[in-house]
């Protein structure tokens, strides 16, 4: 694991000790029953690193095999932490197929209700740090800015790194998320020369798709340097006017808008900001403006995991349609419609990791074989963590209170043309 | 106004008191000003019983004349309780279309933030008031027990008194409502010979429709009489079979079922109840089946106006998404859709207002004149209430967690027949 080759600000030292550790004890096995029971006895094998296996899962398709007793001890004192940690490192390694792997021990884990409460690590360091602007940029730049040429590898070829729409299933990515663009178009009702603002905005595809195909006028905000490097570019080789990428922190944006979008920024924001981005949303939506807040969620209010909040997404956290509301209720904005689009995003992950695991080789060449390790099980546990329902992802359609200038039915949120896929 | 003798359960006396006042004091001048004054100074001219004009509104098209000082003295006390009060014992009259009037006055009030918010009452009696199984019988007996004939002369042939939908805004409101029911079933993903649980079924129109157009297995729950009779009766008339209505309380409803549907009733329950509520969807709903809550709402937590929950639907509450959400975490149920059809019910209640005022010489045979003054006052106040954004009207399908039985995309929700109208 090498997340500190990757990004210096990540304040965590990684224990990924390898050594030998000598002959199993009855104390590791014992440790490792207690574990798995811990978090729900899934239905899976576990073996220690005398290749025998410690616990045998009812009709396992699976086997979990720690390579070390310092593996092991991790994974007893925080298990959401340290098995993406010393998977990563290799000191874990997983025997068939790894997406339904986690799928059974997230479901083993959720239980009746509340996903991961059955296994709380021994100290839970990951709460509460609140986005400042300062924090804010670092936790963008951990992700965001560990390059473009990495993305490029496995995104659609507009850079679109949020869940797409699959009108039909059967759809391709680049179709799929130029679906997602005209759905959010249309939910807001987007028409010629209208002025957006757009909060978070990734590599910019969205303000691009805006501007080309419904005339607009975008002003997209995003404090990822790299992001808005390409973003920019891309916009002055296809000659397109009537975007502006700015960088700064949505905190400041100012301006008047006809539509207010936000499509995988909330992620990053804390619910301790959501006031200040609904009093954001509030000082530059017109009187009869739409806005769309499209961002991962959940059903339960819990923390993101351990190693996700940690490794991949400082500072992130996935809000239920309750905390949500906190964004509209302080200023009385009218939600309109709630769309749930998780088993889109399972898609969506699927068709990323397809093209992640056929550029392994080359990511591992710009990085290294723990990065490869770290990426596929950040992928594989997205898209379990959609089919089990422990993450969920919603789209919010708001106006001001009052705007009687909304849609009358969701007729025109469908695409008479079907030509998803051209843009 | 004469409620108490419709409904002997109605605590309140009132003083509707319409002796001679008198000569007009600058005092009362001086009370009117400042009445008007603190509820956001709405654009009226406000006249007292000497008939000159104490208040001009600016381009005002409405007057208002307060007919005695009891009348006014109470309206300054509680303006939103008593409003309607003397409102339907004639002591305050208003020229002009009273909708837009009560608009003018609600948009007036609402102010940037919070309606209702301006001009408190001075004594707020009417809350928290818990409904238990014998209050609920109560205030259910109240509105919903005055009389089938009564109904019968306003609403629709299948007796729906909730939202209809108006794929068009030109339909009939006999169309608007099986449109309305043929909606909430293609939400559910009904399917021939499924078992139904609904929660609070009126007349019983809806499980009709999905037992004769689905072939449904309805158990229909209710707790008024006059109105669980009608709905046995016509069921018998029509020969319908798999509809069985049973006269119980939501809270005591148990079996199984692969659809569980409560269409209007969660405005009754009260947000103490909302986890009692989730618990017995939690008990009754199979592992992939889904539920549908459609219920009025609002932006921003306030209670009911005095008026309307004292007089016309005692003990009830309409929520805000963020309060609605307390039935579906606690037992981690995931919200797949959220649709407002806020405008639908506008439209909805101006089909109702239409006819009852087509038949208002007959209601005040039935009861009398201050009855179709009270009602009237409700009919356009909820006009105004959902014009102006003060209510809301709330769909939410959800099924378990992590059930992938859900519908993929909204396709299925429209309906391909376009047939709305034919049962």
């Amino acid at each position: 694991m090498t997340i500190d080759k990757v990004c210096s600000v990540c304040p965590a030292t990684i224990f990924a000790g390898g050594a030998a550790s000598g002959r199993v004890l009855e104390v590791d096995r014992w440790l490792l029953r207690t574990l798995l029971k811990g978090v729900g006895a899934p239905a899976i094998t576990a073996a220690l690193w005398d290749g025998k296996d410690a616990v045998t899962g009812e009709a396992a398709s699976f086997r979990m095999i720690v390579r070390n007793r310092g593996a092991l001890l991790r994974l007893f004192s925080n298990p959401l932490l340290h098995f993406g940690d010393d998977f990563s490192a290799g000191n874990i390694e997983i025997e068939g197929e790894l997406v339904p792997f986690l799928e059974t021990v997230y479901r083993a884990m959720a239980g009746p209700v509340g996903l991961r409460r059955h296994r709380k690590p021994l100290a839970d360091w990951s709460r509460k740090k609140v986005n400042s602007l300062r924090n804010s940029r670092d936790n963008i730049h951990h992700h965001y800015d560990i390059g473009n040429d990495f993305y490029r590898l496995w995104l659609d070829s507009e850079m679109l790194y949020t869940c797409a729409y699959f009108p039909q299933p059967e759809l391709s990515i680049e179709a799929a998320q130029i679906a997602k663009m005209e759905l959010v178009c249309r939910k807001l009702g987007l028409k010629g020369g209208e002025r957006v603002i757009e909060a978070g905005c990734g590599w910019g595809g969205l303000a691009r798709y805006m501007a080309k195909r419904y005339g607009a006028k975008v002003r997209a905000f995003n404090i990822s340097a790299e992001q808005l490097a390409y973003a920019r570019q891309r916009a002055k080789e296809e000659g397109i006017e009537g975007v502006e990428y700015v960088e700064d922190d949505y905190r400041n944006i100012t301006g008047e808008c006809d539509a207010f979008v936000s499509v995988g920024m909330l992620e990053h924001v804390g619910t301790d900001n959501y006031a200040a981005l609904g009093e954001v949303v509030n000082r530059t939506l017109s009187e009869t403006g739409l806005g769309l807040i499209h961002s991962i969620g959940q059903d339960v209010a819990e923390p993101l995991s351990g190693w996700l909040e940690k490794r991949i997404f400082p500072g992130s956290y996935t809000p239920t349609i309750r905390e949500m509301m906190a964004i509209f209720e302080p200023r009385g904005f009218s939600v309109l419609d709630v769309e749930n689009l998780r088993l889109h995003y399972a898609k969506t992950l699927e068709h990323w990791l397809q093209r992640f695991e056929r550029h392994a080789d080359q990511v591992a060449q710009m990085f290294d074989d723990s990065f490869v390790r770290a990426w596929r099980l950040y992928l594989c546990g997205s898209i379990a963590n959609f089919t089990t329902g422990s993450l969920q992802l919603y789209q919010v359609l708001f106006s001001r209170r009052g705007n009687n200038r909304v849609p009358w039915t969701r007729s025109q949120f469908i695409d008479p043309r079907g030509d998803h896929g051209k843009l």
